[in-house]
């Protein structure tokens, strides 16, 4: 059987856990880093991976699948960065499950690095599928609010990494940045945390550095 | 049977729907306005409701009921306000339904104007649940993006009100306000659209007295 072929047995007979499971087998066989982005509507999953986009670019190749209920419109926006993207309208569905990854799989470019899985926006149903990721990571931007973690722990629970976005505007709100960190720690103890702003650039360089050193860590580990 | 085991055996038997209908029926024929407020999570559903509960104090009594996955902390701030609170937690569950709220409902006083259940932050599934509501509000907040209506159109096609939050920050964002409203009422034309700061007050009164407003119609209907 092929690997398409393999997918689409496993799309129709198998759980969501092991569909993901076989993604995951899949994509670090090839030495590519898949991460699943989560968080709210509108806490800047585009922005990042545009940002991400301009400051990986040169060095490595990343392709992006996005995840929306409706429109194309981040996919579109991932695109215009040069990058490769698909875009899975889950047509009302709160959540991908890994399944929808598996039926866009065959068409990825088999030689890129980084794999970046922008999810619905919805920071509770998300946290419960696996999509065959090595990292997962959370975002919270300063606009939500400091008291998030512990009013949705599974998202913090279940990530690798907190993103805390939009930092540009802490200086108008009422956000602790530590107090956040604080909380979705005493969740989660091994969260990496960075603070970026994807508009004014802060933390950017910092976090494709981050993502740049999983990924060798992930190639070693399979060597 | 006594109002709390019509409730009771409500909750038992009928689909959401039902439980809907019947919370409706009950709250209306008490002359009391339901209005079920949807949004993201951190779009300023509670920050919202704490503005309101200054504004209609005095001349109305008002009631809140919070859904959250986890903590008591929304009630709390409404408390503090000096306004009755109850918190459900749905321990996982990303939207409230009828029957949740229809246990809750048998505790609140029956001398009250408006009742405001607060739904758990979710842009997506929440939707889909009639609470028996008489008015639902979606609250969209500038730093989520001007681009969400279309691509979580369900909260906007079956609100009655759009409620555009922290308008004190749009100076420091790429969001269009008018452009936001005009998607959104391209999915759903009869919405009423208001514009507010709970943090700075800016469109707060206005707000409340749409409410006030929404109220006598309620009753003069029933008259």
């Amino acid at each position: 059987m092929t690997r398409k072929d393999v997918l689409v047995q496993k799309d129709l007979l198998g759980t969501n856990k092991e569909v993901a499971a076989e993604i995951r087998k899949e994509l670090r066989g090839r030495g590519i880093l898949c991460v699943n982005l989560l968080s709210s509507p509108g806490s800047g999953k585009t922005a990042l991976l545009e940002g991400l986009a301009d400051r990986l670019k040169g060095r490595f190749r990343m392709a992006v699948i996005e995840g929306d209920i409706e429109t194309e419109r981040d996919a579109e926006r991932i695109r215009a960065r040069g990058v490769p993207a698909w875009q899975i309208t889950t047509g009302g569905a709160c959540h991908l499950e890994a399944k929808m990854v598996g039926k866009v799989l065959p068409g990825v470019p088999a030689a890129i690095d980084f794999l970046f899985i922008e999810n619905v926006g919805n920071l509770v149903c998300p946290a419960g599928y696996d999509l065959g990721e090595s990292l997962r990571c959370v975002l919270l931007s300063s606009p939500e609010g400091d008291d998030k973690p512990a009013k949705y722990p599974q998202a913090f629970a279940t990530a690798d990494v907190l993103i805390l976005t939009k930092a540009d505007l802490i200086p108008y709100l009422p956000f602790d940045p530590a107090g956040a960190a604080r909380e979705a720690l005493a969740i989660n103890p091994r969260l990496r945390v960075f603070r970026v702003s994807a508009l004014r650039g802060e933390g950017m360089d910092g976090l494709a550095a981050f993502f740049a050193e999983a990924l060798a860590a992930e190639r070693a580990a399979r060597a």
